[in-house]
């Protein structure tokens, strides 16, 4: 028998196959392994193929866009939106419409064409959240901006283009309606029970342990309760946090192992899957408050997103979060990994 | 210039690429063509592979479960939910969730493999429609259920694991959130304005003309305002309705003869892409009201969705839809297809 489970958060319902769950190896799909560097826009040598640089770490003084850095950031060279101008709203009828300003910023993360997150060195993952962290803080000084995610696609299936390692960072005019309601769901659950719903939600995992994968001291992980895709990961300060920005250093020390510890042990179940990494955080002018937990949610891409799903919202995922747990805690990584 | 575009009944912002609209051909995809026969568990004579059927047409009186029939519909024989069992809802915790009770039945549109609802005579799509009414106004009395959603996915990369043509109904005990929150938001403009949103939206539509693709006695076939997905197509009905399964007869004629065109027109134009449909109608109970406007939705597929869009609910949508509209009107198919 299936099960309906619902997210406490969002209020979405997932169908979870407990009794057939779906193992590892009969998921098909094809490994993320670089293949090709040549004519690469974010190797060393080709900063001339991307807007000039936004920030770098590493160069040691030499000439901007060249090669020497350890993490660069620059303006998408096809962006969704346009950084220039202002917003100009107007209805059109029934309808409402705005330009489309905002920012969009590719972070590579490594001048290493065959690198990912989950190979590279601790404290070179721990440059790319200072990055994330440097754009996010720059850019909330816009006033035009209302909302920054910062998200990674790992792979084709997942969405990416170039498969030099980086990640993407996009400035919005408006709150997304998702993440508006997100953070309000978290708000009235504050009023009524004078408590953060993440906290509540770790507290449970933790004396359950059941959906743990790990643990360090700043940070938790685990396979949420009712997610929407099989393996899906959530990492969550274990100290309650509003906002991605603004953490002491040894959080993102933590976390940069976290991350890095979480990807390795995605890559040995599901052999180097492509996936989808997501910041969520406070929207701009909201970062300090008592109800909104920041966290990062993963998303292997194994799946089809069909008809169902765009009918209704709601997911069927065949592979209880349990056992996805499990799989992914008693991976074998190599001690490097850890 | 990218513009920002609100849809009025979700609230969902859409990026549209207005300056640089991705053209038919620029979109890489396979075209969904019946390859291979050869073990199809809906072909004549496979009728013992699926589970015994709920509902024929066409076989005049011959034996169940043989060849001979025109429209069949089955249990599907992985069902994400089972028909058999009580909710028994109960908490863990922070946690909720019941049993995962519901139909999944399959819809075999035609007996010929290669066939579409493209290329089907508008007879045979006909009788599609009426199988999904009958099996919709049989579910409706079961009290266990409180909403029937009808789709289809077509080819591989929309869904589809086998390529025969068929639909899919699953019955869910509970109101997805996304149809609740349609339908709310539907309702709060009528007890604002006195008229359904739907109804003013195709007003709207039918005086500009430039996101109109076609229109029969009936209906009327639009690119959405703010489409999530480049060629997005709606059809509606031109005279209100909350319900696609209490029309009177020559509504369903005239949307048969409607699906037929606009999937030759997006045949046409895309090169016979990968297409998800989706029925959406009032939740059960509230068939009759004055504020929900059923409809169809179709989007094929043809953009990936990734982490911008996972991360904040918006979407990019490369094709500005009065360009879509542009081209699937413009679509040259035979009289036959019209």
């Amino acid at each position: 028998m299936a099960e309906l489970r619902k997210d406490p958060i969002t209020g979405r319902w997932v169908i979870i196959s407990t009794e057939r769950g779906k193992r590892p190896v009969s998921f098909v799909r094809q490994s993320v392994v670089a293949q090709d560097k040549t004519n690469c826009p974010f190797c060393y040598g080709a900063e001339a193929k991307t807007p000039p640089e936004i920030l770098v770490y590493g160069r040691n003084g030499n000439e901007a866009n060249t090669p020497g850095w350890a993490v660069r950031v620059v303006p998408n060279k096809f962006p969704a939106l346009g950084i220039e101008g202002e917003l100009d709203k107007e209805g059109e009828g029934i309808f409402d419409k705005m330009n489309g300003i905002g920012a969009h910023e590719v972070i590579v993360e490594t001048p290493d064409h065959e690198a990912t997150l989950a190979t590279l060195p601790e404290r070179a993952v721990e440059d790319v959240l200072w990055a994330y962290r440097d754009r996010m803080l720059d850019l909330k000084n816009d006033r035009r901006f209302r909302y920054v995610l910062i998200f990674k696609n790992h792979g084709e299936a997942a969405g990416a283009s170039v498969e030099h390692p980086h990640s993407q960072l996009i400035a919005l005019p408006i709150v997304p309606k998702q993440v508006r309601e997100e953070v309000d769901s978290c708000w009235h659950y504050y009023q009524e029970k004078e408590r953060c719903i993440f906290c509540d939600i770790i507290r449970q995992e933790r004396d359950s342990g059941a959906r743990v994968i790990g643990e360090n001291e700043h940070l938790i992980t685990i396979s949420p309760y009712a997610p929407r895709f099989p393996f899906e990961m959530w990492i969550l300060p274990k100290e309650h946090g509003s906002s991605f920005e603004n953490n002491q250093r040894p959080v993102y020390t933590a976390l940069a192992r976290m991350i890095k510890e979480m990807l390795a042990r995605l890559d040995a179940v599901l052999d180097r899957p492509a996936y989808n990494l997501m910041i969520h955080t406070s929207p701009i002018g909201e970062e300090g408050n008592e109800h909104y937990h920041w966290h990062i949610e993963i998303i292997p891409k194994l799946t089809k997103i069909a008809g169902f799903e765009w009918g209704t919202g709601f997911y069927i995922n065949p592979t209880p979060p349990e056992e996805a747990a499990r799989f992914l805690r008693e991976a074998e990584i190599s001690a490097l990994e850890k």
